[in-house]
């Protein structure tokens, strides 16, 4: 998405809710005593993992695929994915009965190349960097004419993003703050296009990897940070800010706390024995930015997006410490 | 309960529902892709794991405790249970802010003690019988004149009980069967008459361990099987189905699937890996029923009632095979 693209608005959400209603889930909103004592606060958690394809990357996907025109759709849809943007994707194209096709790097989890593969998506594996990344997706692109849907830095994903935000404002009215991840920034840019048009002025508080905190510096600096070598347990979280994820974010005068991987774990954990809900390392993190900052959030009531919960019940990461 | 006792009805079940909704969860009703491809079904988990107290003896006791007169509330409350009933019952205690006396027997689960011991109960063990449990248990009541509450055999619980099911009704309309966990008969007995009210005649099929199979017994003899050792993995269904439990479930038809342990191991294991929820193997028999019989099942819209989710994620019971 060219720096001179019009950013998606707050009417772009909307009309992502209404078009992706009939796909995706109203996923609940979940709360636990525990964590309430644990962290002095009221937390309201808005339960993505419990989305299809569990994740929130099915609303973004949905929406994209769903906004193609039928020329388009015809041709299918092309993305380059970590995972979970991927097996959204290709449950989405299903959804609309059209092809998909998935460039994943070396290196991704197991289980989510499970999931995009019983999809009926193609998968096209390459080398665990960037460029390679969009150079399989570019190649595949051409000779198919498929529509690329980028994982975060699209329009149509942002706004779709969004959806969970909206949805979480209207469960859970009078937050005082929101809490949500950040790794290439849909699900963030989207929530601060919900917060602009349902609650202006909320703080926006992001939590990401203190070993992939590039958001946190393009943010301070004003200018993306686009090098940086990413070292955390939230694989979802690994990808660099997107120019207009970073723009919307700039904009709205999100905040980012940086969480040790140590904290997210014991999150993670806390949030499978408290709430009884497996989330990714890439969720728990936005729990444990809360709980690593007492004060900040003491007394508040703050709505926190769980992302996602496609990991491993064998593998979890505490057990192999 | 003496046999003489008139039986709870649906009215108290309203009425229970009524006096418990300042205090207790409306739980959601999750769903799974995955689950509802491997049972070719559509299945609609009522979340109890969400529960105060992460059961749904919450609901019981909250109405037993809420339904004392100010005199008898004063004296407190006391009561024999091997886990989510104490805790419970220590819970809906410390909201009215009166005394509760819980009779745990050797060999309870450490999680589930270590939450009735936080909410400030008082702890009486002894030996894993139930002779022992009721002795104590009755000292404890001529020492204090605490009010007796058993975990299931109580009107007042019973009718608690119901209200998971009548808000599963609600949320879910036009099922075609429920499935409930069954041991002593609280959560079984409450839906029977939730059932007679809002869907009457819709099938009540009851999961219980093949171990501790003496409900299985006791509907198809017409006669309470109180002579038998239970042997199974599902620690909340060790006990004697309760005798106005018996009654309730002989008049409304219910049905009893016994299952192995192995079967609902393998079902806990897939209500986590596929809706990221950490049930107790309690809970997850009902599952593990369902997927047991698909013929029975298939095509069909099935409510399951997930009793609980206190079980400890470092040994859960896969890993330990």
């Amino acid at each position: 998405m060219p720096a001179s693209t019009p950013l998606p608005q707050f009417d772009d959400v909307l009309d992502a809710a209404a078009r992706i209603a009939p796909h995706a889930r109203a996923t609940p909103v979940l709360r636990a005593d525990a964590l309430d004592a644990a962290a002095g606060a009221s937390l309201l958690f808005k339960a993505e993992p419990l989305q299809h394809g569990g994740a929130f990357k099915f609303r973004g996907a949905c929406n994209a695929v769903f906004s193609l025109s039928d020329a388009e759709a015809a041709r299918g849809v092309v993305t380059h994915s970590s995972g979970n943007h991927g097996a959204a994707l290709a449950l989405a194209a299903r959804r609309r009965g059209i092809a998909c096709h998935v460039v994943a790097p070396q290196g991704a989890a197991a289980p989510k190349l499970a999931l995009i593969a019983a999809q009926g998506a193609v998968l096209h594996r390459c080398e665990p960097t960037i460029a390679a990344r969009e150079a399989m997706c570019e190649r595949v692109r051409q000779a198919t004419g498929a529509t690329l849907v980028h994982p975060y830095a699209d329009a149509r994903v942002i706004a779709g993003q969004g959806t969970a935000t909206l949805e979480l404002l209207a469960e859970a009215p009078g937050l005082d703050l929101l809490v949500v991840p950040v790794g290439g920034g849909g699900l963030a840019s989207g929530a601060a296009l919900a917060l602009s048009g349902c609650a202006p002025g909320l703080p926006l508080v992001l939590a990401e990897p203190a070993g992939a905190a590039d958001t946190l510096r393009s943010l301070r600096g004003g200018v993306r940070d686009v090098d940086f070598v990413p070292d955390t347990v939230c694989d979802g979280l690994r990808g660099t800010l997107g120019e207009p994820n970073f723009r919307i974010l700039h904009g709205y005068g999100a905040e980012v706390v940086a969480v040790d991987d140590a904290d997210t774990i014991a999150a993670m954990r806390l949030l499978l024995t408290r709430l009884k809900l497996l989330v990714e390392p890439s969720a728990a993190i936005a729990l444990a930015a809360v709980l690593a900052q007492p004060a900040r959030f003491a007394g508040r009531r703050v709505g926190i997006v769980l992302s996602g919960g496609n990991v491993d019940p064998d593998t979890l990461p505490w057990a192999a410490r």
